[in-house]
């Protein structure tokens, strides 16, 4: 997505340890307009596949997910972050590890709002390692829902994530694939 | 607002110490064309204020605050929850005292993204003890910013949030006040 890919290489900074901060338009500071675009380039590649529902995590997939679920007139549920240790058996959970923080930390949504017929759209505004999006789509898999795919708005090509979901019959749609950023220059796909 | 205190009704859900579910339309599952109808009215309110920016706090702001900012065409700002004892210069910094969980935990935006002469719309889910929108006043504060006032979707006025807000002389819209919910029966103002 031109777009998107302009955008990054106007108001991204780049920081050692391939970190890109895109937080003046994405997920600290938003551009709505262009979160906008984003939506309608979901709904363009994931027009036909029956999605009801957008799951994301919080809390910078968030703003993406309910903008983009306008364009599919569906909900949108987000998985909440958790340190508490007697989980509630109401809810899916699964452990997501952080490959920034290098911790781990719990993921959960409610049982009632997930279900076996469901076709999710999971999206999220960055794929690195993949590890939050593998979380969700295994609470996608605990309650039987099925996963019509991945909308990612930046997906860094040179970090396993991507290749990680595609192993497991995923389809992943990212709309800025950076292959390189070596020397601090951004190189997309 | 109508529409939104009958789906309270319809989809809330009261438990023991004055606590109102609405996880299944507001903050953890999101319908997002209630969320467009309550944009529509904050700006209904809003509409000659001049704002610039909506302020709000993850994660249950975010989706509101990102339908909303679309028909103020204007970026929203989330501030961000951290326990991070080194904190970046950088930042504007607030602590938050959370009544539900009995904590403090400390709340910060970037100073990028945040500037005196700005106008800022300050929107969240919920006004009860009124802490966190406290500390979103108080990052305005610190930057310079104005606030132009606070939208929020779903207001218990027996608590004292929005005495605590507007004794600062800041503006408080809610779309629906709950005066009571006395023997699990909520009586809107």
């Amino acid at each position: 997505m031109k777009l998107l890919e302009e955008r990054i290489l106007k108001d991204g900074k780049l920081f050692p340890g391939s970190i890109l901060k895109v937080d003046s338009f994405l997920n600290h500071q938003m551009d709505v307009a262009l979160l906008n675009e984003i939506g309608k380039e979901f709904k363009r590649l994931y027009a036909d596949c029956g999605v009801n529902k957008i799951l994301t995590i919080e809390a910078s997939g968030i703003g993406i997910a309910c903008i983009t679920a306008q364009f599919f007139d569906c909900p949108v549920l987000f998985a909440k972050k958790t340190k508490t240790k007697n989980i509630a058996s109401s809810v899916y959970k699964t452990s997501v590890k952080s490959y920034t923080h290098g911790t781990t930390y719990d993921v959960i949504v409610s049982k009632e709002f997930l279900h076996k017929g469901d076709r999710v759209l999971i999206i999220d505004d960055f794929l690195a390692e993949g590890n939050a999006l593998l979380g969700l789509i295994d609470l996608c898999r605990q309650a039987g829902a099925e996963v019509a795919g991945c909308g990612i708005a930046i997906e860094k090509a040179f970090q396993p994530g991507s290749a990680r979901i595609r192993e497991k019959g995923v389809r992943v749609e990212s709309l800025a694939v950076i292959d390189s950023m070596d020397g601090g220059v951004i190189k997309f796909r």
